[in-house]
């Protein structure tokens, strides 16, 4: 697709111009394709639904293992079964773990209410009598979570995510003396969108680190715990346990879910924390709730049976998404690489593929892709209230679409990407004449 | 049982000694059966919960008539189908249905804290920024709706329950010039726990009368809008229709639920109020979640057919219920009639029999029962903050025990009841020497 492989920024100005040209001509073949591809969202695919079909004739019992009727009123805090296979996945005890409903988003959003409405177990005051409320969000990072505090008022400050967590020097030098700073979003495994796992260095760190707000809050959204790409699973850092260890047992709040397990609207979502965090969470979710459905959750419990049987039952994903995921990579080697323009990650787990290109051009290379039938998530949408300060970040989201599907959509980004950073460069360097 | 059909205040010392000694052996002999029985809640027994168990095997689909995955995230206002069947049942427009999660009253806790943090449509600003939020509650009431108050620091004022609906006069008094009062407690169907139904005449008045609040609400909570206990299969007031015909369209917000039709505990809540107020709750909704469980919407779209095939199978659930209520009244007049010390309700529909003792004794009657093995919701719990300032009301759940044993229990409720009213008679005539 690219006929030269020398940086794009080091080529003369004719032959910027001649793979200007070149690229423009590769587009606008991609428009007369008529694409219509979708990389927007991290969903599942029906491939990957199916593998839980199962489910449709579950539960084939009605009393869970105390013999309780699962059809009935009750059992706040979920299905005892439940609770023990997701306390086995998370390293911490079934008294530790509350089973919802179908969203850890909306679990989120309880908690965070929670504490605007209450305050926390350490917290002086609730949090909507606070003169600011504060939360570090590393970047990029998840926009349902950006989304999630702007609705609710809570100003945000960035801070980089990198390979290993986020830039723990600045985080460090935020909370220390402001008590305005309330929490911090952690995708511990396989970060949103950029595939970071947070290093146990990084994760001592969160968990022993002096804040000024006795309630400062680690929301740990270990959205793709068990999502592994790679025969390498990675194990995440026990938060919960490296919190209490540095004194600050109620510091973190851990959200995980079967959204990307079993099916997506019909799974499972669990919350973990201190014992004092879960009776403070089912103190006021007891007010809204007479209790889960506990048939969802029994259905799961028999189409699991057991921690080991959701780690196996991963593996079938893996062999799905795995070839997604390597046609990205190779779709972006193949058209990009060498040329300087763009860089990209590859990640080992979870979701998306974060692709920075030339500073400037994101919405750009979105706008085009649009127009060419691939939708892409909105340019900036990583960052809070969708403003990316370099405009380079998108986000690829590469699970949806058959793997054919993948291997077009991301030539064609790659076609946007080199268009956009030719059309850059040659605009700088006429404004620099 | 009861030896004398002479009013209880009537007797004379001795024979009211003669009454109460009476009562006392029935009382022992009760004791000394060593009852285990429970009355505390409106829980559906396991004979009507076997009636949904087809629900088991269901959807033998996985997309919607659209051709939508319903295994995949998305749809935040619900299956169409679903929204469809409860438009029909509500009187409403398919769009003025949502259709969410497992539990109505997460949708009214979701609906207040919605209020509380960004105000209504109708709202000069989020109530948590007014000095002050009041309610009207009309007690007897549902203690949840209560607690749901006092836990967001809305403060209650109550007025009475009557027959066709709350003491009207006093509710006009009340929301007429105070624009603290934000909005009501209404259970129009059979109510909770007095089987109230609110008549067309008292659904207008609420529609049309004059508030202070622009934005006061009427939470129309219709739980038991479809669970008659006769033939006569009341119709509830159309109350979105008369606040649009009063000029105050976001006046009210419908709630409704399959939790007592199909499974307590997994079945469908729904909302339904104008198109603006649904627009409002999506937005912030759309924070909190992706969309609700479609699987579980698709199944009982499946198991129901259509509105009529869920009013036919609530006639099921009244073959079971219909003999368990016959009996709570059959036990009570046997136990009580004649003897001017309780009255109870009759009925035609819902959960409850709300039994009213002789003043000052519920706390009484409910602390004999409980020594003799009977669980009773606790006196007072059918008022805000618990409080019955005439201690005489007392909620009775007959739902879930098996026949006989509500038999047992109400002749042990009603023994329970002379006894705690003669020990209070001859009290206050002792004190009164």
């Amino acid at each position: 697709m690219t006929s030269s492989r020398t940086p794009l920024a080091s080529l003369s100005d004719d032959d910027l111009a001649a793979f200007l040209t070149e690229q423009q001509q590769a587009y606008a073949q991609l428009q007369a394709t008529g694409l219509k591809l979708d990389l927007t969202r991290g969903k599942p695919s029906s491939a990957q639904l199916d593998l839980s079909d199962e489910l449709l004739k579950l539960p084939t019992t009605t009393k869970d293992r105390a013999g309780t009727d699962v059809r009935n009123y009750g059992g706040l805090e979920g299905l005892q079964e439940l609770r023990e296979i997701f306390a086995e996945l998370l390293g911490v005890e079934p008294a530790q773990v509350v089973a919802g409903g179908n969203s850890s988003l909306t679990m989120m959003h309880t908690v965070l209410v929670d504490f605007l409405l209450f305050g926390g177990v350490d917290s002086p005051r609730p949090w909507s009598q606070e003169e600011t409320v504060r939360f570090v969000c590393p970047v990029p990072g998840y926009d349902r979570h950006f989304a999630l505090l702007e609705e609710l008022g809570i100003e945000m400050v960035n801070v980089d995510m990198r390979d290993d967590g986020p830039d723990m020097d600045a985080v460090e030098a935020l909370v220390r003396d402001d008590p305005s700073v309330k929490g911090i979003w952690i995708v511990p495994t396989y970060a949103n969108p950029n595939g970071a796992v947070v290093s146990q260095e990084v994760a001592a760190r969160l968990a022993s680190m002096p804040t000024a707000a006795p309630d400062f809050t680690i929301f740990w959204d270990n959205a793709y715990a068990f999502h592994h790409l790679t025969e390498d699973e990675t194990k995440s850092a026990d938060i919960i346990s490296l919190c209490t260890a540095g004194g600050h047992p109620n510091r973190p709040v851990v959200f995980a879910s079967t959204s990307k397990v079993t099916y997506a609207g019909a799974g499972v979502a669990v919350l973990a924390a201190s014992v004092d965090n879960v009776a403070w969470f089912l103190r006021h979710l007891g007010k809204a709730s007479i209790g889960p459905d506990k048939v969802n959750h029994l259905r799961h419990v028999e189409f699991f049976r057991s921690a080991e049987g959701l780690r196996q039952h991963m593996q079938k994903h893996r062999e799905i998404l795995a070839p997604k995921f390597a046609a990205v990579d190779e779709a972006l080697r193949t058209g990009l690489a060498g040329l300087d323009i763009a860089e990209w990650s590859h990640p080992r787990g979870g979701y998306f593929v974060n692709l920075d290109v030339l500073d400037g051009t994101a919405s750009r290379v979105v706008q085009l892709a649009k127009e060419a039938g691939i939708a892409l998530t909105p340019a900036g949408s990583s960052f809070p209230y969708g403003r990316d300060p370099r405009d380079r970040n998108i986000r690829l989201a590469p699970t949806m679409p058959v793997l054919d599907d993948v291997r077009t959509a991301m030539a064609g980004v790659a076609t946007c990407v080199a268009l956009a950073a030719a059309e850059r460069l040659i605009s700088e360097r006429r404004a620099g004449r």
